[in-house]
């Protein structure tokens, strides 16, 4: 099942189910008004929503307008980050310059919430000098969790899963990091892929808490990376029991895997620009590829080889913010 | 003017105005269900909250029963804490044995904001050897504030200013700093006193953003501290102004001050446990007192000398999390 949210107007949008080829869609009405209300009462959603995914696919429905489309959740009350892929915190290192850091536990901050860009909107920065950044990542909308949830538990919280583009200002990054306290500058407001999709409409590409689907990225309309979801050191279920050791998390928690990144970056490149300066770093000495300018486009989209894009696209620009 | 949100079985509860003496109250009813959606149209709401608070003070109302008070923002969008006392940093430093931390931008982490404990809950943590302790100190609540606001023009945005305990778990605090990516563990929900006030409603005791009360705390009965919020070394504006630097700040945002501390700490005593340790470390070689331990109770109240507390006082006790 696919779930996504048209604008209407109100800050949350209106939930919509989607047919698998992204094409019609079916609205809930009262019963589900935003996907926040869903997600804060599943139990008693979701077979609602089963029941439109079903109608969709005997062909009922009407045209889904593509560009109505907002972030599936456009506001949520938690967004946990991880940093899930050693890859990326291995070249990391080297693009910040930082000790090697623990990696006993996942590493996880906490990153503002309020609002997710939609898949097509225009970005705004204050300036190139802060040094633009896009991550391609993958992440999981959990119901509510307990405090104290085991990772082989936290499975059955795992409800949705979403694409995000974590945008980062990297030049502030390294500042903020050096402070202990985590980042608040260097992590404005993320865009989130049009479609939600439940594990099982993943089938073989959601194995061990992992999307093992590749991430094809487009800087300016060429290839940038295309890495695959699969080699995260530790699972969504794991990063959830993290995050849940101490806290309950409310129902509408997104929890992030971090910049995806594999092994054999020389193959399938990278999902972030600073990565690709580490490499350079590593290979020539100095960083040659500069951040972004603003007028610049990113393209994002998770597909199997030759098979569908379960969360739709991300294709948007970074512009000026002015005020 | 003071707000208090009433539990009524929803997770926002019900917005009430409560009259000076903190005796009675006066419901806005449909014109304003919960104070996240009043300061969400705070241009509309306030007027209609205001004439309540007349109505108050002409001994309308009807009795307050204060065992029913929430939070007065029970869940929120957005939880950006400072740490603006330059007393509680260089203490941290010691009880913590890190590097001196950067001073010439406020120090802030991003918390979570979909739960705060009312003033009289009982407070569950997994265990007594995280190292429970608490931390009074001040926040406030803005309105929506556009990226890029300067802090002189953020005063106009501090709609209310509230009173909160912000719990940390000291032994996972060291290791989350080191990984550069702030809490996630170590700083679970926090707990906020009664009643919001507006600025105006503090008198003399808001002066250049800054709450200048003393923040009386007693642990298990006993006085521990009584510092004053005055000390502060980036205001509540300038706190603002660096949240907003790179994002727009949602309505209903919290901006905290990070724990109260006076240079004058031999007289007046600390706003957290982890600071009386420093304390002691410093003077002895040793700290001496332990974290907090299941049953324990705190007390936090913020006061005038002789005069009202206009957030109302914290009571509560620590007990085991059970599930």
């Amino acid at each position: 099942m696919r779930l996504a949210t048209r604008g209407n107007g109100t800050p949350d949008g209106e939930l919509v189910v989607v047919s698998a080829d992204g094409a019609r869609c079916l609205s809930p009405g009262e019963q589900c008004l935003n996907l926040l209300a869903a997600i804060e009462r599943w139990r008693d959603a979701e077979p609602v929503l089963r029941t439109l995914s079903e109608r969709l696919e005997r062909g009922e429905g009407e045209l889904l307008d593509a560009a109505a489309l907002r972030a599936p959740l456009p506001r949520t009350w938690q967004w946990l980050d991880g940093s899930a892929f050693q890859t990326h915190a291995d070249l990391m290192q080297v693009a910040f310059g930082h000790e090697p850091l623990p990696t006993d536990k996942p590493l996880m901050y906490q990153g503002l919430s309020d609002r997710f860009y939609g898949p097509r909107d225009d970005v705004p920065f204050r300036s190139e000098s802060d040094d633009i950044d896009f991550e391609g990542e993958f992440a999981v909308i959990v119901d509510a969790v307990p405090m104290g949830t085991r990772a082989a538990d936290a499975f059955d919280h795992i409800e949705l899963v979403v694409q995000i583009n974590d945008w980062s200002l990297r030049a502030l990054a390294v500042p903020e990091m050096n402070t202990g306290f985590g980042w608040i500058q260097a992590k404005p407001a993320c865009s989130m892929a049009p479609f939600a999709s439940t594990p099982d409409e993943l089938g073989d590409a959601w194995r061990d808490g992992r999307v093992c689907l590749d991430l094809l990225i487009d800087w300016n309309g060429e290839r940038f990376g295309n890495a695959n979801g699969c080699e995260m050191g530790f699972g969504f279920h794991e990063l959830i029991a993290h995050a849940a050791a101490t806290r309950d998390l409310a129902a509408g928690t997104i929890v992030g895997s971090g910049t995806v990144a594999n092994a054999d970056y020389a193959r399938v490149g990278s999902s972030c620009i600073a990565e690709r300066r580490a490499i350079e770093i590593i290979a020539a000495g100095e960083a040659k590829t500069a951040f972004m300018r603003f007028g610049d486009t990113v393209r994002m989209e998770a597909r199997s080889a030759g098979g569908p894009a379960p969360f739709g696209m991300i294709s948007q620009a970074v512009i000026e913010h002015t005020s």
